[in-house]
């Protein structure tokens, strides 16, 4: 057992929770928050009724809602000097992992110099951030309780992973209402974001027994819950499972870290700007059949958490119920069993896989991987589809 | 669902994580601490250990070891004379849970105005407290993640509740290394506390799902490393999984709070300065016995984690085996079934069932409480034992 860190922030859960904002930002000491959202949030109307909260608590702000998906290093650059203009002194993010993501790369950049690229990597940020006050309007990216920001640097078109306890958000709020705008496909995309979350940090090489009992719990409630929440936007009940299975699954692979499915997707994501769930979705099954040699018994209460009864079988046999779950699930979300692009040459794949080896996730793959291993899992993913197929 | 708060501190957890101790203070700013014990922890040279990590660090510091079982009221009052005379910026508490909730109490008067008893009760407190690290000796408290301080008020003879935020320590270090000095009985009580802390948060009014995940495993925990853990005191793996099972417990109940059982022990322990941990361990059965009616799909999940086996029970039977099982654990280890007082007048136990429905722990009892119901089991566990018996 060697010595591990856990951290997590204040969390604020439940039904009508998003009316907590304006007190949370009074007792964060904020006086005038930079509002961080995206337009289709800001269409459901949830960045309107936070802004009434803060108004209502006599605090003043400056709204930003130019984040896109896989959000990018120059929005961060322009948030930044939003934020420093409009004079703030606390960041308010409404939104899905992206605007998250952003919000703490823009808390970053206004109290540490230079540019987001020099915060790549573990542990990089030196001076305390703003305080952040987080609202997630998806059940997914688990950016409301972690201390991962994914940002893409454009020039070198990767995926850059900072991780930091600075990064974790002061207080979450998280609020099952506000996720039933979501329409089907990023309910499903970003529930298996979630899933993919858990089932790698549960078999991570940091994995302790705190992020454990956070990452099976959250493989639980996935299992029983996703497909009720894609089928149903007012299935109020899938909805607050769901909350809870992002936000437990966000505190599992904030303190374990992940693996090769992330170090491999945020390539993906970053050449072809794909939805992160999805790409995640797609990769998870291959990789856990190439991780399967490395933990069995981990598989198989995997299994036992989506629900497979593992009576009568070897442990070999559940571990790769394990995967059939997996695959099925993803299967019944409409997910595709390989991504499609057209024309890909092996020299394009050696990119992904040499940037996918350099990815801070790789390190905690619970089977060690080679340059040829990677290869092959992106060759299958982009090109062949299930072995045999 | 009503809207619920969950705060927890940094954890830093491991064997060897006392080593963590200079490095954490640095990283809390802290220049001069305020280090604070009881004689039979430095007895075994932790404290000594951890002020080496200090002085590595190049940290100054002021100790003072004058903590008693059951803190009193008194001891405050000398506690934060001494830091304020000792220009101190931080706060080191090393030990079980007296020391830990002495020095939540300083840190409180640290920074504000008037007595502890000022304190008692639910988010009473306005100023922020000094920066508190703590390293807790025994598996039990819970009181390194929990937003808890118990004091005796030593005029009326009672056990005040403080309940806030921010008496969350800022980073909690526990290296189950330290728990090999424990005594058997010592070992035995805090681990029931531990017991008492899951079960009681686990069916509490207030319980979530994320105060819930951590009950459960806590007492999974403990139903399987207590017995070993009493047994062997160089069992590192049974002392590793008591650290844990505390700590998880500590989280369950510091957010969801607690019930009869400690609103009752709180003044047993004041008024003839037993052991929480075993006053706990011998009320628990009893009070399980009453809640039942309220709480039966609980107590039947309960008993699955106690380790029995739910096949071909009803609901009713399976949990009265968790009733059972926390009855033949704490006979296991020789926590007597009653508690010997001579002579108890009527109005004695009168007095101690009014401050009882006085405790902040009542309110979220599962089954509500008469003035009726808590004499009666005053008298069941102070004069009769079991029914029956």
């Amino acid at each position: 057992m060697s010595i591990s860190k856990f951290v997590a922030p204040e969390i604020i859960f439940g039904l009508g929770a998003l009316s907590q904002v304006g007190e949370s930002a009074l007792r964060l000491g904020a006086t005038r928050l930079f509002v961080i959202s995206d337009p289709g949030v800001v269409a459901n109307q949830w960045v309107e009724k936070a802004i009434a909260r803060l108004k209502e608590a006599g605090l003043s702000f400056e709204v930003w809602f130019e984040v896109t998906s896989n959000p990018k290093d120059y929005e961060v650059v322009e948030g930044v000097k939003q934020y420093l203009a409009a004079g703030c002194d606390a960041i308010l993010a409404v939104g899905g992992g992206s605007p998250i993501d952003v919000a703490k790369a823009v808390a970053i950049l206004a109290t540490n110099k230079g540019v987001i690229q020099d915060y790549e990597g573990v542990n990089k940020i030196t001076r305390p951030l703003p305080p952040l006050l987080v609202v997630p309007t998806t059940a997914g990216s688990g950016s409301e309780v972690s201390q991962f920001a994914i940002i893409v640097d454009t020039r070198r078109k990767i995926k850059m992973t900072i991780i930091s306890k600075s990064l974790v958000p002061d207080i979450a709020i998280i609020d099952p209402v506000v996720l039933q705008t979501k329409d089907a496909r990023l309910t499903a995309a970003t529930g298996l974001d979630a899933l993919s979350h858990a089932i790698e940090s549960f078999v991570s090489l940091a994995a302790t027994p705190l992020t454990n009992v956070h990452a099976l719990n959250a493989i639980r409630l996935i299992a029983r819950y996703l497909r009720p929440s894609v089928a149903c936007r007012t299935n109020l009940e899938a909805k607050a499972a769901m909350a809870m299975a992002a936000l437990q699954a966000g505190l599992a692979f904030s303190n374990a870290i992940l693996g090769a499915t992330h170090a491999m997707a945020h390539q993906l994501d970053a050449q072809l700007d794909l939805h992160h769930g999805e790409t995640n979705a797609i990769l998870l099954p291959y990789v856990m059949e190439f991780n399967q040699l490395a933990c069995v018994e981990k598989f198989a209460q995997i299994a036992e958490a989506m629900g497979e009864d593992p009576a009568g079988l070897s442990i070999w046999e559940a571990a790769e119920k394990a995967i059939r779950a997996v695959r099925k699930l993803a299967g019944d979300l409409d997910i595709p069993e390989k991504i499609s692009v057209e024309s890909l040459s092996e020299e394009y794949i050696t990119r992904l896989t040499q940037n996918a080896l350099k990815d801070a996730c790789i390190i905690t793959n619970p089977r060690d991987v080679t340059e040829r291993d990677i290869h092959h899992l992106f060759t299958l993913v982009l090109k062949r589809g299930r072995a045999g197929d």
